[in-house]
């Protein structure tokens, strides 16, 4: 029989399975906890509940297949920016929507908005597909040890977004080869609050940019090269989680 | 018959298949052009050939199943960065290797090199993966209209790499959680030749992070959750892209 690993990332709890200082896993990831990982009672675990909570966990017992944690420790917001960074974007294929979830978790997005535009790609957000990005979005933030799960949604229109108003402390920028570049406007890397549109594979329209512009969105360039729609998310979730994180730098 | 399609993004064209104002297309290029944009003699292309030269061209004809361009106008450097971006990278496994390269190429990425490590991860650098990454650079590279193929490399270890002495102008950085941050490094943003360490999923052994600081790397938190050994790589270079861009926007 294999040796018991100690497992390298957090399980996933649902909030309303945590009671007191007990928790209890959920079939499939106790099956993961108990037969991949070969957990005994009394051997540590770690789960998150995606509402912002870690639970430092021993295995207490298995009931009904389900695997129980006694709660030793918790963390509230482990992993987590000192902010919050969303990601308006034009809706491109869904594949291309797998990976900006995949790869914009890992940069702490905490909101995830696919946006019909008139360039982008047309496809339903049917129930399977909404699930499927949940479950991305999950491996994600466990993999890379968050614990709040992003939202993901699918507003009708940039503009039906609404995020919070513009002020020093919320900004909104939209990639735009014509803008400015980053590190030029004023105010970049010293707010906690940033909202980021990306326009779809085909572009924005200039009557799409037009409205972003009269929401607030400052057009920024990312470079001369062309970036694909993840590519270019990426990018500038990354400099606006410096942003984020060198404020809060400052401030301690 | 379908209608013919103007081609979204430039061919590759091999260097030695230029000549005076006409390039030769290789056989799947050709068919690309010929067959999937069903291209007539006079049709507009671009071509680019790795070694910085975007070719606009017409096509000229055809001649034992190759489509022959006629160069119309030339450009040096379109799609590169004023500068050069290096990225070291602690071996992971080949899947992330080629994650890295389709993530990092459009990013600017000048040269990748995948180093072993004590924790890394351990395989051959045979001559069908050595093949499979140039095609995923060429391909990231067309797509994202640069003209520069990066190169990759397997060196025996991090010292291996020498590159360019530190200096103002030639920065080097490593990932490391107890590093400070992007924006608190004196110098960052206003340097053009940046060299970015990772080190492997498992992270870097203390001797490692030694011997990388001896050879002037410093050390850079990323923030406070984990990033995934790609997710980290194009974090940092997203932030180095940003200050050689900005250094060449401040020049001119």
């Amino acid at each position: 029989m294999p040796e018991a690993r100690r497992p390298d990332s957090p399980f996933w709890v649902e909030a309303d399975s945590v009671e007191g200082d007990l928790l209890r896993l959920d079939a499939e990831e106790s099956h993961h906890l108990l037969h991949v990982f070969r957990a005994s009672p009394g051997a540590p675990f770690e789960a998150v509940d995606g509402a912002g909570h870690l639970y430092v966990c021993e295995l207490a017992g298995v009931e009904r297949r389900s695997a129980l944690g006694r709660i030793v420790a918790r963390e509230d917001g482990a992993g987590e920016l000192p902010g919050s960074l969303e990601l308006l974007v034009g809706q491109p294929h869904f594949g291309a929507v797998e990976a900006i979830v995949s790869r914009t978790v890992p940069l702490g997005v905490s909101r995830i908005a696919i946006v019909p535009a008139e360039r982008g790609e047309r496809w339903r957000d049917t129930g399977a597909r909404r699930e499927r990005l949940v479950r991305v979005a999950r491996a994600a933030m466990k993999q890379t040890r968050r614990t709040r799960l992003p939202r993901i949604e699918f507003p009708p229109g940039f503009a039906a977004v609404l995020p919070p108003p513009v002020s020093p402390e919320r900004l909104r920028f939209v990639a735009e080869p014509s803008g400015r570049g980053w590190s030029e406007t004023r105010g970049t890397g010293v707010s906690s609050h940033v909202t980021v549109a990306i326009g779809p594979p085909g572009g924005l329209t200039p009557a799409e940019r037009a409205s972003l512009e009269d929401l607030g969105f400052a057009p920024i360039s990312l470079g001369s090269n062309r970036l694909r729609t993840e590519d270019a998310a990426c990018a500038m979730l990354a400099l606006a989680r410096e942003g984020i994180l060198a404020l809060a730098r400052e401030r301690h």
